[in-house]
């Protein structure tokens, strides 16, 4: 079976959705999440302190900072703003897809393990994470 | 069901081959295909403007440039050549195999998103990705 | 069918378990491998010469040294100590979930590809990696 999520970003960071997930899961299987989207990702991490997330956001955005950054002046395709091609460098490293093996309607995720958006973007966005299961 | 696409690579960039796999895929499922190298990966990004990927490659090479650079001279895995080891780093950083839904025959690609092929290596290769289909 | 597998691990490198799932996987198929970890990865790499192991896992110690490092001063995820926010860096860029195609009770994988658990962390672990085959 199929499904879509939409999960709504306003600037980058992560948005859990592990909830909506698990809550449309059933049986034993295979889950696979795709996002149709080239400047934000999939990414599975830890859902307990919520630091980990901030502190992650702030490593890839120095790993790839806006292109108004000296350091990023070789880039050229910049006429969607500073933001634009470091997302699509962020979203290159970072999942676009994840396969999540499913157990008697319950995904077999690690104890701090939690399904998120990574938005790479700084304006708001609705993202449309794609789900399969069979 | 199952297949092999043959990618033919002249170095270093991103080499679509959307239309070749969209020819082949039919029915409702899931799509898997995965590169069976360690020094080239696949990578779904944006087709529309072709700054994007020379940009892409252009980041990758940055952020593990050749082994003749001088911050690179701690690498001992260098007889294959000054682009080797570093093809191996941003074969681990970029994917090995992506699942992409289908639905009546489409895959579920967003607007922007095309299938490539990211060289890593300076030579002509002929990469070989293998695609599973059910 | 799944199963899962345990990996021990003694510090930061990559540990391969190619063997141990090519005598599990059976038929034709697809395979997948999903780690269950936020501090560890999964990756599949050249399986030969020993020292592309030892080169990526000094790679990716530089690309996110230890928080104890000045260039890391700005993370604040701290308290479990200076190798952990890295971990959860290097497992957000190397992947969490494979797949793999099964043909004939075969992996078709390429000639030197191996799979290894990439543990991140300092301290001796045992990371679980389930499978799913189907």
């Amino acid at each position: 079976m199929q499904t879509t999520f939409h999960i709504h970003t306003t600037g980058p960071g992560l948005y859990e959705f592990t909830s909506e997930v698990a809550a449309w899961v059933q049986g034993t299987g295979l889950l696979t999440l795709f996002i149709q989207h080239t400047s934000a990702s999939l990414l599975i991490q830890e859902n307990a302190d919520p630091e980990v997330r901030t502190d992650l956001t702030e490593y890839f955005h120095r790993l790839a900072p806006p292109t108004t950054d000296p350091t990023m002046s070789y880039l050229t395709h910049t006429y969607e703003g500073p933001d634009d091609m470091p997302a699509h460098i962020k979203a290159s490293m970072l999942p676009v897809s994840l396969s999540i093996p499913v157990v008697n309607g319950t995904m077999a995720l690690g104890t701090w393990q939690g399904i998120y958006v990574f938005e790479h973007r700084n304006a708001a966005h609705t993202r449309k994470v794609v789900a399969h299961l069979a």
